[in-house]
C-alpha cells in the first residue's frame, strides 16, 4: 500500500470519527430541552419546588451518559428514509431542522425507556455502578424511591410523544409501538429472573432456547427493532408487511449483538469491553455457558454444576476451563457462529425489495454499527 | 314509624345490599376471561410455562381482592350514561352484554392500575401486609422480581385497550388518559416520599397546600376522575368542557374522601377502618396534623416536633392529646370540613346542565359511595 492512500484511508476515518462525535454532540444537545419542557409542566401543575428539582436530577442522572446508539440510529435511519433519491441511492439532502428535532426526540424517548428499565435492573440484579457512578438506587437519598423514579421516566415517554406528535397521522402506532415494545421487554427479563436467578443456581433450567427468548425479548425487541420502526413511521412507512421484514432482519441482529456481547464477557480483554466479566460468578444464562451445556460430557457437565454461579475465583477459573476443552472450545464456535449469522444476515439485506419504502443502508448502517464491534 | 314501613325499609335496604353483592359477582367474573388472554398471548410467543404460570400468579394475586369501587364505577357510570331516558331521567334499559363487557374491561384497567402502583408503593413504604395478606415482594421467591411485576400489570393495561378497543373512535383518548392520570398518580407518590419519608420526621415540610398537592395527584385523580372520564369516553362524550366540568367535581370529591380517610386513621374505630391507624408513628402527611400544625400554639408544636413518627406508643398519645385540645380539636374541624365540602359539591352538581350528555346521577352514585362511608 502507497503512503498516499494510507494517508488518505486514516484521513477518511478521522473525518468518520470526527463526523461521529458531532453527531452525537448535536443529539445530546436536544435533551436539555425536552428536560425544559417537563419541568415546566410541573411547574405549571404548581409541584412543589423540591419535587420538580427531584424529577430534573432523575431525568439528568439516568437517561444521558450511555453510549446513545439507540437514539441515534433513530436519527441515522429517519435520514436515509427521508433524504436518499431513488434513482442513485445516495443522501441528496440534510434533514431540516423539523425533522431532525422530531427524529431526535423519538431517540431520546427510546433512550428514556432504557433508562426506565436500567434503573429497575439495577434494584433487581442488586447491582453497585451503572456508566462509571453509582446506580441511581444507592445514591444518597434515593433508595427505594427509585421504583417511582422509574415509572417518571416512562411516563416522560408518552408526556414527549402527546406534545410533539399528537397532531400526527402516525401518532398512535408510535404509542403501540412503546406499549408492544415495553410489554415485550419486561417479558424478557421475567424469563431472566427466574431462569437465573442470583442466589440459586440449576443449570437444568438453562437452554439455548431459552437464552434465545431472553436476549430476544430482553434486549433485541427495543434496541434494534424499535429504532428503526419508529423511525418508518415518521417516515410514513404504513405497510405492515415492511415492519414485518423489519423485524425479520433486526430480531436475529440483536441477537448476534447479545451473543457478541456474551461471548466478549469471558475472552475479551478488560480493555476491549471496559469493564470485568462476571457473568460465570453472576449465574448469568450467557450463550457460553449454554453451548457449553449442550456440548459437555457428564463429567464436564459436573464440574459445571458445581463451579457456575458462585463467587470464587477458583470455581470460576474451572468453568472458564471447561470452555476451552476441544470438545466444547467456545471460541472456535463463536467465530463461526459469527460467520454463519453475518452471512445470514447479509443475505436477508441483499434480499431487501427497495420499491416499497425502505432502503437496505438502514440494515447495513446498523450492521456495521454492531458487527466485530469491539475489534 | 309504623311497623309495616319499617319492614319496607329494611326490604329496600336488604335488597340494595343483594343488588350491590350481584353487581360485584359479574364484575370479577370478568377478570378470569382477561387472565386467559394475557396468557394466552404469553403462550403465543412462546413463553416458557414457569413464565406463564408466574404473569398469572401476579395478575390474580394483586388485582382483584379489594373493594373494586373504581372498577365497578365505571360499569355504573357507563351504565347511566347509555341507558338513562332523558325525559324521566330513569334508567330504561341495561347495558347489552357487550356494552358491560367493554365497561367491566375498562373497569378491569383501572384495577390493574392500580395493581400497579400497590406493589410499587408496598415496596417503598416496606409495608408487610396488603387485603390481609403479605405483600407482593415479601411472598416466598418474589422479592425484588416485584419491581418488573408491577410493570407488567401496567403493560396489561395496554394490552387489553388495544385488544377490545382498537377499532373504537375513542381508543387514543383513553390511551392518554391512562397515560395522563398515571403521570399525575407518580407525581403525587413523590411528592408524599420526599415530603413525608418514614425515617426522617421534619414538620417543616409539611402544610395543607402539600396534603392537598398529594392526595389530589396521588389519589383523586385515578380513582375519581379517570372512571368517570373513561365511562364518558365509551359513551360517546367529545366535548372537552364537559370533562373540566367532571374535574371540577371529581377531584374535590377526591380529596374529601382521602381527609375522611386521614381523619378516621386516627378517630375510627377499628371496626369501622378494619385496621389500627398508624399515621402518626408512621410520619404519614395527613390531614389531621396538618391542620394541627396550622393552629397550634409554639408549646404545642414542639411536642408535635418532638413525638410526631416516632415508634413509640406514648408518643403517639400525646399527639392525639394535642389534636384534642380545644384550640385544635381535630374533631369539629373535622365535621365542619366535612359539612362545608358536601354543601359544595352538592352544588356543583346541581349547577351541571344535563343536556349535553353528562348525567348529575354519576356524580350523585359517587358521592353516595364515599360520603360518611363508615357511619
Amino acid at each position: 500500500m502507497s503512503a498516499a492512500a494510507s494517508t488518505l484511508d486514516q484521513q477518511a476515518l478521522a473525518d468518520k470519527a470526527q463526523l461521529k462525535i458531532e453527531k452525537r454532540k448535536r443529539f445530546e444537545q436536544v435533551f436539555p430541552l425536552l428536560v425544559d419542557e417537563l419541568t415546566s409542566y410541573l411547574a405549571s401543575e404548581n409541584m412543589p419546588a423540591e419535587a420538580i428539582e427531584w424529577f430534573k436530577r432523575n431525568l439528568n442522572y439516568n437517561t444521558p451518559g450511555g453510549k446513545l446508539n439507540r437514539g441515534l440510529s433513530v436519527v441515522d435511519t429517519v435520514e436515509i428514509l427521508l433524504c436518499t433519491d431513488n434513482a442513485t441511492g445516495k443522501l441528496t439532502r440534510s434533514l431540516t431542522e423539523p425533522e431532525y428535532l422530531k427524529a431526535a426526540i423519538l431517540g431520546w424517548c427510546i433512550e428514556l425507556l432504557q433508562a426506565y428499565f436500567l434503573v429497575a435492573d439495577d434494584m433487581m440484579d442488586q447491582s453497585i455502578t451503572r456508566r462509571g457512578q453509582p446506580c441511581w438506587y444507592k445514591v444518597e437519598g434515593v433508595a427505594n424511591i427509585a421504583i417511582n423514579d422509574a415509572f417518571m421516566l416512562e411516563a416522560a415517554i408518552y408526556f414527549l410523544l402527546k406534545k410533539h406528535f399528537r397532531a400526527d397521522p402516525y401518532y398512535g402506532m408510535l404509542l403501540e409501538l412503546f406499549h408492544d415494545v415495553t410489554f415485550q421487554t419486561e417479558l424478557g427479563q421475567l424469563i431472566d429472573l427466574i431462569t437465573a436467578p442470583e442466589d440459586s443456581v440449576d443449570l437444568s433450567k438453562f437452554s439455548l432456547q431459552k437464552h434465545h427468548l431472553i436476549v430476544v425479548y430482553k434486549t433485541a425487541y427495543y434496541s434494534f427493532y424499535l429504532p428503526v420502526a419508529l423511525a418508518m413511521r415518521m417516515a410514513g412507512v404504513t405497510d405492515d408487511a415492511l415492519y414485518q421484514k423489519a423485524l425479520d432482519i433486526l430480531l436475529p441482529m440483536g441477537e448476534y449483538f447479545q451473543v457478541q456481547d456474551d461471548y466478549l464477557d469471558c475472552y475479551g480483554t478488560p480493555e476491549q469491553i471496559g469493564k470485568i466479566g462476571t457473568d460465570i460468578v453472576d449465574n448469568k444464562c450467557s450463550w457460553n455457558i449454554n453451548v457449553a451445556l449442550q456440548n459437555a460430557t457428564p463429567e464436564q457437565r459436573a464440574v459445571l454444576d458445581s463451579c457456575y454461579g458462585r463467587k470464587d475465583a477458583d470455581a470460576e477459573a474451572q468453568v472458564k476451563q471447561i470452555y476451552n476443552q476441544p470438545n466444547i472450545d467456545i471460541k472456535s464456535r463463536f467465530e463461526r457462529y459469527e460467520k454463519e449469522s453475518y452471512d445470514h444476515i447479509t443475505g436477508l439485506i441483499d434480499a431487501l425489495p427497495e420499491s416499497q419504502g425502505l432502503r437496505r443502508d438502514v440494515f447495513r448502517a446498523f450492521l456495521d454499527k454492531v458487527y466485530k464491534r469491539s475489534k
